[in-house]
């Protein structure tokens, strides 16, 4: 018996999850809801209808998880406490600031329909903040620290795309090694904004745009750019297309610590991803964690909950005795 | 209210947690038994009494958690399931062949006296098999590779000092950097044992031995060096006792898994820890869990688990609230 798995909407992350199901033979996607015409919505999986976001209600009964794929600002606020009542479901909210409103309001639909409900779930928030947990709970006395990139920043990209004559642009975020460096070496350093990351832009300017105009309106612009050291290069459509449309990111969560009656010895642990796909990865452990969801509902469990509530098992489809002796 | 500890046996690990427990101010030491004349056992914390390792079951209303630090071959296998029937108990049981038997004897004993017992805690086991697990639930179509090291082996030490003529010695095991690049760049390699770790020996030798006979005897013998580039150093005591007393440890769990429909997109996700004390990291780790089985017996779960079957919130001292605020 499969595990059965609907998803509502379906950009990058839900093509994502459609893949990561293909890769779980325990895990079956029986539907993919969109506001889109489903007419027009073009899917890989043969076994799988396409169906309005207004129906999913139907499915009620045909669907074990569902995994909620909208956006962080408008979409899930709405959509996971709304269907937690009625499903199981995974999200990856990642507004921080709003994750306690956003956990109380979905703690509350869930347990009124009995469901598990998983906010944030992905790697940043999701393995990230787990590796935060872990490394704070096992050393107390450290400090921890967390890189990201190098890797694509939608949302930086898009900041540059608003300036007046620019046609398109690309935004890398990129770790300064020399600060990798320091924490690493266990000295604990306190470091600025602008030490721990740089920016990195390329740039398609329209014909005749004031590139220098441009070039300091992204290096001064707030929160964005200001706090960094930021460089800026103007290429072609042609060379942005060729070698700047994937979506890399990963990062670094290290904690250094200490142990010993006086705190005599040190400790570094390093927690890194390297990843291909932003939104594949992130997918990746959303589809694990709906595996979870089911279980820990299967179990009696309700309520929202977030990874740091699963136990590790939950996620994987093998065994307990497989694990013990495979793994542990 | 504060969860009171006790520890059965005070070796390097023993006292690694009585560190442990002096940096959680939630956790309080009580009372370290040992098979030795208490009246010999000097321990550091104050406020906390040794007694005979006799005289444990009176105990049983004074701590909430029992953490045994005996050793796998002979100690653990009837510790655990003796003391798990009466405590909370928390082991560090690292022969891996032999977890199965020893996860169905304690799992027996602990449901039977009401209690959680956690085996198996620590690094590797312990925060490896964590990050082996996570890994593998999340990116199902990859490999898994293991590094141990640097760090220094006990069991390869012994070995060599065994061996006729040898007065004193020290191996560190020595992860090979072009298995960790080979790993690392996606390529799935396939390592022999002699690719992925080398050996480094400090050997004092007695007055007039033969070197070349010792230098050969380790290097050819079955199982702990015949399969690995072993390097023997012959120094003076006084340099190993300057040099090399400390007990380092660390290593990579790496895993390299495939995403996309076609499986077209590469990730690597790697954790390492490089360790000032093996011991006590080890027991940091083991405090951490303690706590975590004293919460679980209270919400009511009893019998043998493991690492994967700890949710991840129930090893840190701070609320479900600050944890999802903080570090998520």
């Amino acid at each position: 018996m499969t595990i059965k798995i609907g998803i509502m909407g379906y950009g990058n992350l839900g093509r994502g999850i459609e893949c990561a199901i293909k890769q779980n033979s325990d895990l079956e996607l029986v539907a993919v809801f969109s506001r889109r015409d489903p007419k027009t919505v073009k899917i890989l999986t043969e076994t799988a209808g396409v169906y309005s976001a207004d129906e999913v209600l139907k499915f009620k009964d045909k669907i074990d998880v569902l995994i909620l794929c909208g956006g962080s600002a408008t979409d899930l606020p709405v959509q996971t406490p709304m269907y937690a009542e009625h499903f199981n479901v995974v999200d990856s909210f990642d507004t921080h600031k709003k994750i306690p409103e956003h956990f109380e309001n979905v703690d509350l639909s869930a347990k009124k329909g009995g469901h598990i409900a998983v906010i944030s779930s992905g790697w940043d928030p999701g393995m990230f903040s787990l590796n935060r947990l872990y490394a704070d709970a096992v050393l107390p006395t450290g400090t921890s620290y967390t890189f990201w990139g190098k890797g694509v920043s939608q949302g930086h990209s898009d900041a540059i795309r608003r300036i007046d004559g620019v046609v398109d642009a690309r935004q890398y975020t990129i770790p300064i090694d020399a600060a990798l460096d320091a924490v690493r070496s266990g000295s604990d350093p306190e470091l600025t904004t602008r030490e721990k990351h740089e920016r990195e832009c390329f740039v398609v300017a329209a014909d005749g745009a004031d590139k220098k105009r441009i070039e300091n309106e992204i290096k001064t612009m707030p929160n964005y750019f200001a706090d960094y050291n930021t460089t800026v290069h103007f290429i072609s459509q042609e060379e942005l297309d060729l070698n700047h449309k994937g979506i890399p990111h990963g990062g670094f969560v290290i904690r250094s610590g200490k142990t010993g009656w006086n705190n005599e010895h040190n400790h570094i642990i390093e927690y890194s991803l390297k990843l291909d796909s932003n939104p594949e990865f992130t997918a990746s452990v959303i589809t694990a964690v709906s595996r979870a969801a089911y279980r820990m509902n299967n179990d009696g469990l309700t309520g929202c909950k977030t990874m740091f509530d699963i136990a590790p098992a939950y996620l994987s489809p093998k065994s307990a005795e497989v694990l013990r002796k495979e793994l542990l």
